[in-house]
């Protein structure tokens, strides 16, 4: 018996107010068709990154509207996991290749789990690679099956991908962030693009009050009132983090009170990621107007959602990104945001839409001082930017896209 | 040169309203007294644990009343922090003996520290046991020395306290939370008690909107509006979190809808927390209205401080405590308490204020049922906790409290 994830009840009503009607209206209206379908979330872990805190809102918002949605993990070793994260890396292009090491334990792993899964559901989502085998390694029984997979696999490294390839075919569908992520040749008749979505409700996004967010970051060493400009990401040099210190720099010879946070979220199996804080930890002693947070120093959720409030801009000078969905978090604060052209970060910001995209750390520190200076034109752009995020970012509008595949299987 | 690290301005106006008027005069009556008065803070770690949290807000309003305060944590191997984490527990009891390795890695990671320790302070005011050896290591030099211990070393290990006493005959004075934690023969001439304090202003304290704490909640899955009661504390033995469970049981055959949350901090180097969580975990499984939540699933300062408000009780049945401030937390949130007649929490609680004390699992229920039946009674409760809390346990006493000593020294 694979292991199930308790999670809260709640209501689709909550929502009325913040997400706009039509969209509502849309998401019960697919629900209707699917009324008592049994719908299962299949991933990795109940606990840390994006997938499990999608599903967290996902799960209890499917049951509200009429289906009866499980969501469970898999149980797995951590040589599993060692496969995993190299399976990942090589499906995002990583030239390592799994070894025979590798990929023994992730069949094994995908065997057991596979043999421990319930049947009786009328469609199984599986996120990501980790749990992919199992469609195949299971048997798909009266299920329709479907991929979804979160990550960039447009270039995956060959070997990589020739082994995962396989175990694909088994899937009903697959769906992906973006087109451009979908792999070559993939083995699986019916592909979707559903862009990702933020939930207006979780704690990073739920509203707080200005006075909440100055009391958070002022206990945390930020000097209110002052002026701020935050990154929000993890420490990797995808993100140029080096090139936000740069830019802000650049800035700072005009606006010498300016704040810079960058705020990440550290994994502790991630070497890069600490050598990457190290060398900005560096780059910022001694500079008392550069301060650097990370989840293991306190600042989760509620302080990421009190950064994007009280920033003047959200900088996320990404090299390379995937969808980039702090982009719409920050923009539905009203923020407005300067942002690397990269990934998916120009479909959420048209031109004249929620900031400035940008392609240099020159660009980057104009883009900065060009809203640092006109108050009134960051606040339309921040205002436009919220209206995008309302339109085509929230949470309901995924769930509406993702039962409409469903009811078409 | 030791680490020094960096806080955010503050000013103790923002206590204003929170603190009673004549503990902020006294706190500046004390201030003028120690006008520039140079004061370094002296401790293990810049994050994690109750002192680097109090240090964050003591330093800035010490800065703010006049005084020039640093604060500065050592730097040690990985050797050292083993040794010093069997120091702690043999200073509280511990049969295990220190090993002549540890003794070593402390002494040699002492010495070095203290090498790398600045002159030129007034006062160094050093925390807990780890930074304890360097007052005789360095020197006193001009400055007076006092050890600030936060824990119970009411009862050492004989050869544990024999090795570290001969450390602190170098210190003016020593502070103790309680009277009762100063250890038999200890080698400083002046010995104080000073109580701890919480800060109202912290994440973890600051005042949230009702419809905030629901919102937090409701994300991580309690049931909303319910009816609910809470433990926070560690996931350890002394905390009874069994009997809790045992205790809430009984009270639900006749508050069948009440829920029970369980909210813990877990350390990565903490086997024995990690045991009693997979107990609980096993207790707990299939029962839906009983929730489970760590640090390392999410739940931070901010969700702590909704649990303590939205709880109708909060619940801290401890069998040994040291003064447990939790209780402090709650009452200031006018939430009632059922607490272990253990450590600090009678200071806290005097009969008929702030709640309920036990002494057994039955007396546990009991009283919670007693308050949950009798809403006037719980809020009468509630309300003179939260007096109480603010006459004599929120952070300007305590640092009106410190400065009266050093003044005295």
């Amino acid at each position: 018996m694979l292991q199930r994830v308790s999670v809260g009840r709640w209501s689709l009503d909550a929502y009325r107010g913040i997400v706009p009607g039509e969209i509502l209206e849309e998401l019960h209206e697919q629900a209707r068709a699917l009324r008592g379908a049994r719908v299962l979330h299949l991933n990795a872990t109940a606990y840390g990154g994006g997938v499990s805190e999608l599903l967290r809102s996902v799960v209890p918002l499917l049951n509200n509207v009429g289906l009866r949605c499980d969501w469970k993990v898999i149980s797995a070793s951590q040589e599993f996991f060692g496969a995993t994260k190299a399976l990942h890396n090589g499906l995002q292009g990583s030239p390592l290749q799994l070894s025979d090491a590798d990929k023994a334990a992730y069949l094994q792993c995908s065997r057991e789990n596979a043999g421990a899964l319930e049947d009786g559901y009328d469609f199984v989502i599986v996120h990501d690679p980790q749990p992919a085998a199992m469609a195949q390694l299971h048997g798909k029984g009266s299920a329709r099956w479907v991929w979804r997979c979160h990550i960039d696999t447009s270039e995956p490294n060959p070997d990589t991908w020739a082994f995962l390839r396989g175990y694909l075919a088994a899937f009903d569908a697959a769906v992906f962030t973006m087109k451009q992520f979908v792999p070559p040749d993939l083995p699986v008749g019916r592909v979707e693009e559903i862009a990702p979505a933020i939930d207006p409700l979780s704690p990073k996004n739920l509203p707080l009050s200005l006075d909440t967010c100055r009391q958070i970051l002022d206990w945390i060493g930020i000097e209110l009132p002052g002026r701020l400009v935050t990154q929000v990401s993890r420490f990797d040099a995808w993100k140029d983090p080096e090139g936000v210190i740069t830019a802000y720099r650049l800035v700072r010879s005009e606006v010498p009170e300016l704040q810079l946070a960058l705020v990440g979220s550290m994994a502790l199996d991630d070497p890069e990621g600490w050598d990457v804080y190290r060398q900005l930890s560096e780059h910022a002693t001694g500079d008392p107007l550069i301060h650097l947070y990370t989840n293991l120093t306190g600042v989760s959720n509620m302080e990421v959602n009190a950064f994007q409030r009280l920033s003047e801009i959200i900088v996320q000078k990404s090299i390379r990104e995937g969808f980039g969905l702090v982009v719409s978090e920050s923009l539905w604060k009203g923020t407005p945001v300067v942002a690397g052209r990269a990934g998916g970060i120009p479909l959420q910001m048209p031109a004249g839409v929620g900031g400035l995209l940008v392609d240099s750390v020159e660009q980057c520190a104009e883009a900065m001082l060009k809203l640092l200076s006109d108050p009134q034109y960051s606040r339309e752009l921040g205002s436009s930017g919220r209206a995008r995020v309302r339109e085509r970012f929230l949470l309901p509008r995924l769930l509406a896209d993702e039962l409409r595949l469903l009811a078409d299987l």
